[in-house]
């Protein structure tokens, strides 16, 4: 295993330690339980929002923690989801009165603990809704959860109820905002390689030198197929024609275009895999009115991407193109 | 080879055209002879800075244009460097009647080529200047090379410069301010692995499963040494303490610190190398006052990292905090 850590033990807290140190007057790192917060939380008068999930898929929470955007994050173990004591706490720190929206991926775990820890903040007087992320098409049941995953949909959910929560919508409205775009967002992705956990040391499934698989989870999770390495063109329509069918997206919609990398595919790789997938949305009548390309929902160092299409509206758009002002998606201040 | 590619030649144009689809109101890409100059070129009183090399660094150089730092990128094939035509091309099509500046990595090729280019370009009545970046530390002439190599500094004279002429300096201020920003950065990277240009479809070096390569180029050239694996925090202080004492950077300065991936790390390692970076400058007294983390000069897929440290003023901290708005830096727009 080679990687740039110390102790495998530590990766997780020693990089929340980076973290704090990275973005002083973004971010609150607290390390026992383990939450991130905006410098400014609670915001008074606001909806708090708060997600997690396992560590491993940085940028993903920590990175979307910040105006316009997350009020918390919480980090679990690498691939592992956080237990509910810290999401309660995290829940409680952004609590500015007008209640908090969970935003959860769609894993077993992850919807228990979050779930009990609704049921605990409750219990303190906090209004909690959650919407559960289920974007990937690829596979309906896998192995970390029961119905679809939530995989790099989440960013563009993270965004957009977060900018209707910082323009001041009531807790019903962003909740509907969220669960708006992910019912309105479709995910796949590919990987080319495997991750490796660090408390496991070896990678997290065997791969060929010369295969690909189609429809992978951020985990590893199996994906629809095993096949050969193919051009890049073929490999994006692989995933696109599924994405494109499953809402369906017809031709005369606005989309929002993301090419997400896994950790490990450099950007140029992506643009490339951009093209394409623009080019097909073209051919197919679907216009591309706002685009997302880099690595944002990763899988440690796996090698790999997937491709999420977003169908916008007049709000949605308005939504995405609202300020803000995280350690990972910045505009507008 | 396993990349996410259709055929090795095409690889770079194929991936200007994701970019041009990427960002459209941003950037135009010039095909032949290849070129991204910001939408609005020439800014007509403006200052115009032009930057390039070899491609497989991205987002360095294109994800870099835009308002506030570069007005042209020129990429050249993957690791080599551009011919002086689409420099000319560039330069021509950015100059704003202001003159010129080009910011060049010192590697042998790109100099003679930005300096035919800019001998061109006189010749057509377009003032040209040229800074030549050698942040890094690790070697004097190296494998491309006479004297230091330019790396991951390059991004912080972009965003500086960039930012000067956007207020409205003179070609002979913004040449200075790039010049002092050259004269008080440093840098020095780590390789875990080998990056491998498509075209040679094998990795550039070989490196053993447990080894690492200190004072590692951007292109996989030869770094100080080969050593075994170690934790990541005595790998940071293998290559800070160089940089540090290369200045030599003293208790009291404020710095930017800049943690750079290669590619093909993951960010939360990314972290975890800040996080000690950042404790090893405080031990010494040196104020963090400015902080980047992420993979903007990459080497194509190689893991690794460097890390750069830039001696701020008053002045170098208002233009790095000014606003900009390019594909993989953004703020304050």
């Amino acid at each position: 295993m080679k990687k740039l850590i110390n102790d495998p033990k530590n990766v997780v807290a020693e990089a929340l330690e980076g973290v704090a140190l990275a973005h002083p007057g973004l971010l609150t790192v607290v390390a026992d339980p383990a939450h991130i917060v905006r410098a400014d939380a609670p915001v008074q008068g606001k909806v708090g929002l708060v997600s997690g999930g396992g560590s491993g898929h940085e940028p993903l929470h920590g990175g979307f923690v910040g105006y316009g955007m997350l009020d918390a994050a919480v980090p679990g173990p690498v691939f592992t989801s956080p237990t509910p004591d810290p999401i309660v706490a995290a829940t409680k720190a952004v609590d500015g009165g007008k209640g908090v929206l969970h935003i959860v991926k769609n894993y077993t775990g992850d919807v228990l603990n979050f779930e009990t820890a609704a049921d605990l903040a409750l219990a303190e007087g906090i209004e909690v809704r959650a919407v559960v992320v289920d974007d990937d098409v690829a596979v309906k049941d896998s192995l970390y959860t029961a119905g679809r995953r939530g995989v790099a949909g989440t960013v563009l959910i993270e965004k957009i109820a977060g900018a209707a929560a910082q323009r001041g919508d009531d807790l019903d409205a962003v909740t509907a905002i969220a669960e708006k775009v992910n019912g309105q967002v479709r995910s796949m992705g590919v990987a080319l390689t495997a991750p490796t956990v660090p408390h496991a040391g070896e990678p997290s499934f065997d791969i060929g030198d010369d295969e690909i698989e189609i429809g992978i989870g951020i985990h590893g999770e199996p994906g629809r197929q095993r096949v050969g390495l193919e051009p890049a063109d073929q490999i994006v329509d692989r995933i696109l024609h599924p994405i494109l069918e499953d809402l369906p997206f017809a031709s005369g919609d606005k989309v929002l275009l993301f090419v997400n990398g896994m950790g490990g595919t450099p950007l140029i790789e992506l643009y490339i895999a951009f093209r394409r997938a623009a080019q097909v949305l073209a051919e197919q009548g679907i216009e591309v009115s706002r685009t997302l390309v880099g690595n944002y929902v990763t899988s440690l160092e796996m090698q790999g991407f997937s491709v999420t299409v977003l169908k916008l509206d007049d709000e949605l758009t308005e939504l995405w193109d609202a300020p803000v002002q995280t350690a990972a998606l910045r505009w507008g201040r």
